[in-house]
């Protein structure tokens, strides 16, 4: 039959990701990491990492929708290489790691609660520097809790991101005949 | 080649967005407002606009999957008439905006954690008007938070959405030869 | 025309859920059921079922994703046999209603959150289980606040899920001639 069709449907994965880190107390200050950027005159979070819980929470949401682990599965004690790694860094291995399972990514979105820092002027630089580590698309969104919870009282940072996959056909199809 | 095929995939796009609303202090009381629906009798929320986190949160989503900032970006200080505009029109101008940029909404899921009202038997309604607002499926479901944290001491009420886009075609193909 | 494509997209909806449940009090201990399994010498949730957080915040994910409710619409007091149910069952049971209502799951992603049990050893035995219960792959991942808040105070679990789900077609083609 001419016009004959195959419809494929290529149905994405969703995945979640939460990541939290409290502030580095003041008898030990850390720089603040943050999407990526560092925020030079900021309060630091603390962690064994650089504690940018934007970049973990990144992270993590494309592990879970691959259903391949977390972070804690892929970057624990048996790879002691990223114990202090950058979030920018981990991400980077994340997305590595997800296509060497045979995924490509659709776009990954977080967003952080924190009172500070104000993120809008650095948005978009934050945006290029996660997006240029995953390989895919990263958006970041930022807002408050309104002085509630652990972000009000300005305890810590929480991030919460969801990411796309899909599984990478075995075998791709070429159009040519 | 007859029967040449050509499949094109499109690739929805994720985003995810996060609100909090404090109560309004007892010598300010204000209505409560939420998922687009006024509640008689209940506590209000306090916040330059109505507070109605519920449509805040699939604004945010919005935004967060097409990458292009958050309520901050496009709501704030810059844009005065959007200062006290109820949650609802925030929608209604979220989603001019993200389709303006080049992109439909797929869906948007919300939901909100607090220990009232009682939703139910309001949900279908909300939906109704949210959905009229975004031009796209919301959906709206409640939950507690089992009385633990800043929800379950009725401080305020947390929500967060997953939102759905796509990019439009710039020139969309017509099936006929 | 030879060679004329038909190009279906079938546009997947997103849902999202959250859910939380205290810790059983000292004078009424209860047994630890989190991701469809059983943590043997762990400390219970409460709740009138099994208080098993992460199955539920998959439920209620798939429902927002169809915009068909929440755990409260479908399990609520009208439905009493499900009052003591487990979150395995629970989550099954939500997977026949999504379907009775016309759509297919994607996949279900959930991500907990709390000090403790350790999950990364058990975590492909919660993931096959709840996956048979759903009737889609459930992906199972774990996190802590860093000691922050309600789960850092180990007061209780919280857990967040993203769904996608399809709408099924009414009269599904078939690719034969």
């Amino acid at each position: 039959m001419a016009g004959s069709e195959t419809v494929a449907m290529i149905l994405p994965r969703t995945g979640i990701g939460v990541d939290v880190h409290a502030y580095a107390p003041d008898n030990d200050p850390q720089p603040l990491w943050l999407g990526g950027l560092f925020w030079e005159g900021e309060r630091g979070l603390s962690g064994h990492s650089d504690g940018d819980c934007v970049a973990h929470a990144a992270a993590d949401a494309l592990f879970s929708a691959c259903g391949i682990g977390d972070l804690g599965t892929h970057f624990g004690t048996d790879r002691p290489e990223f114990a202090g790694a950058s979030g920018v860094k981990l991400l980077g291995e994340a997305a590595r790691i997800v296509r060497a399972a045979g995924f490509e990514i659709g776009n990954v979105a977080v967003q952080f609660v924190a009172n500070r820092p104000k993120f809008g002027p650095r948005r978009e630089e934050s945006q290029r520097i996660l997006s240029a580590a995953a390989g895919a698309s990263v958006s970041v969104t930022a807002t408050t809790s309104d002085g509630l919870g652990f972000t009000g009282r300005g305890e810590g940072i929480s991030a919460v991101a969801t990411a796309l996959v899909y599984a990478v056909p075995a075998a791709p199809q070429s159009d040519s005949a």
